[in-house]
């Protein structure tokens, strides 16, 4: 064991214990014994870096060279890459150990997975990154990667109970990850604290700055309630309401930044990019593989295959258009407070739930942090979500830090 | 043979016979029984679309499914992919037939490959898509994929006497291409006419609507010689002077269009954009791999992965404002035209050649199209470029097509 804290191996074979049989299904493949091989090396070596020894899931969409990469898709069963992704490369040059891969939904989209809320096996844990989630919240692994590309990170953290990081659109290399519409898809962090997010963050980003989460004073927060607020639960409403009150009570300065009336077509815009630009990142296995692609996956990109090009392009400019207006209009606040999702995690596994809190986001590009914010009825959590302008990770992980601070000791 | 032109088989022999033993080493990847096979299928069957029984060239930055796949590097000599690139799959779905792979520098970056220009072998044919070029040259296939994150498709088209065209940024989905530098890494085609590049493009790109090319009247055209026009050799100044007057001749409204004062820091931005981003793409190979990755490369992933965050971020918002004045700048111009080489493809195999004419245009996001414009005083080829706004590829591969017309008829 190392002097300064628990060894490799130690870590590691905590983390296998909770697994055990994995009840909940969060993962897709995992090694106990290249995980502990891992482990020993680092136990043996000089510290390589702020991850040494700590093990990481790796959700199945991102590419790995001593791991099975199957994209939640039987055609890739067995699949094993020549390289591990840009993010997981970035994080073992850290010090971290690939425990395993999770259970990530088809292609990263919305049928679901075999993978349970570790609360309650009959209510979904969300999707995409579902695995991820799962087993971040059962305390089976530290943190864990997910993506995001309409809410596969904030949503299913949010029903979890857990932590997610969206990052700015960009910030973390996408390579050797399974691109699907490439305009919206995110690499994204699960963790059990802002400050665990924020520190696989900057190791996959290589950003040392970002791990700081330095913020000067109270933090100035804009509540918006967004154009999708018919789709809150009551329960998620209120308990929203109740976050809000409790961080002004905490010194917030709590201002009304609700978006105008312009910001209404997101949702649409969003949807037209997502099926138009997944009917070409998936042309391969919509060519060769077509009898094992999802019914619900194949309607969305033949819509968007046959989706005039005037249709989309008028979504991208409207979206560019929508990031320009919200640079002025976030000018004066630290970070947007927001709800992270519709509610609880709902009954039933027929569905990953409803995106409506996130997709809006997602295509404005700048950094979401979901910190958990209570529970519902129904004894599920329920998150608030933090978002800032492109670019703007570093405070928003500050202010999310410092609300997950407020909300934790309520 | 099918009735209505050449059979795919005979296309395939004509191509296997040109290419024979490759003395300009253009080709990767070759499989003869590979194409063949695909060749019968297709005569054997219906029409599968507008590439039918046409052979395609593949950069060997592409992930291919059914042959090797090595970036130009050692590290993956004899990689298999599991899956086509999205561009391929779709280039395939419209019936086109995968030839092989073409060439590329290590990482489609700056170290020479071993290809030669088809003319002399004693001069480059430009690069990263250095086999793409001089396949597409030597007449070995009808058009090839390339990649631009510099000028690494332009430069060769223009180099080696062809057709060089990188659509708009985001255009063709980049699934299954080996990514270096995100914001900068676009899939490029090269071909032996404007309408070929269109054709492939539109198929690419799953839009019909593109490989119609067609222009209401003389097109008008902003002269710019750019803020690296000092770069210029003197034959290739002469020669873009020359091409101008003859498209004014030829019906053209010529007007200025030199970039304001303002885009003159869009060199260095693209070059810590690119040193930035290809640190962290290149994580892997970096981490893993590094006695294996050239030293002229290792010294600039070296230097990204050492800037500051906000060095970057400051390129990154610069390029953002830069794209926002060039569309008020262009707003009553169709297109853009500009040298597309600094001049003839140099003498000597140590160097791709100068990109000053590409990367500035690469990271503005805008289609770009070489289009061929006499010789030089060393026999090689000239080229001049027209280049759009991003999203105007359909009018810029018009006017790209006009101005072949008329530089092919001087």
């Amino acid at each position: 064991m190392r002097p300064h804290g628990r060894g490799a191996l130690e870590m590691v074979e905590d983390c296998l214990a909770r697994i055990g049989g994995d009840p909940i299904h969060a993962w897709a493949a995992l090694d106990p014994e290249y995980a502990r091989r891992q482990a020993r090396a680092l136990d043996a070596g000089p510290a390589r870096g702020p991850l040494h020894g700590i093990p990481v899931g790796v959700k199945d969409i991102f590419d790995t060279a001593d791991l099975p990469t199957a994209y939640g898709s039987p055609i890739y069963a067995g699949h094993r890459p020549a390289w591990d992704a840009a993010c997981v490369a970035a994080a073992r040059a850290a010090g971290a150990i690939v425990l395993g891969k999770t259970v990530t939904t088809e292609f990263a989209t919305m049928v679901p997975a075999r993978t349970v809320h570790p609360r309650n096996a009959k209510h979904t844990p969300g999707g995409s990154s579902s695995g991820s989630a799962a087993a971040v919240a059962a305390g089976m692994v530290r943190f864990a990667y997910g993506t995001q590309t309409v809410g596969s990170t904030i949503r299913p953290a949010a029903y979890c109970g857990v932590v997610g990081y969206k990052p700015s659109f960009g910030m973390i290399s996408r390579s050797g990850m399974k691109m699907g519409a490439e305009s919206l898809d995110t690499v994204g962090i699960i963790a059990r604290s802002v400050a665990d997010a924020a520190l696989l963050g900057s190791a996959s980003a290589m950003r040392p700055d970002l791990a700081k989460l330095e913020l000067l004073g109270n933090p100035k927060l804009g509540v918006c309630r967004s154009p999708n607020w018919g789709h809150m639960s009551r329960e998620g409403a209120d308990a929203f309401e109740a976050a809000v009150r409790r961080l002004g009570q905490a010194g917030a300065k709590i201002v009304d930044a609700e978006l105008p009336a312009s910001f209404g077509w997101l949702d649409a815009a969003a949807q037209r990019i997502l099926v138009y630009e997944m009917a070409r990142g998936l042309a391969h296995e919509i060519a060769h593989h077509r009898a094992r692609v999802s019914p619900m996956l194949l309607e969305r990109v033949d819509a968007g295959e046959a989706m005039p090009y005037p249709e989309y392009a008028k979504a991208i400019a409207y979206a560019a258009d929508s990031r320009r207006q919200l640079a002025d209009h976030l000018r004066d606040v630290d970070a947007i407070v927001t709800p992270s999702a519709t509610g609880e995690a709902p009954l039933g596994l027929e569905s990953t739930g409803n995106t409506a809190m996130s997709r809006l986001w997602t295509l404005l590009y700048g950094p979401c942090v979901t910190v958990p914010a209570g529970e519902g009825p129904a004894g599920m959590p329920l998150g608030i979500q933090l978002v800032g302008l492109p670019g703007a990770d570093a405070r928003t992980l500050a202010v999310a830090a410092w609300a997950e601070q407020v909300l934790r000791s309520a």
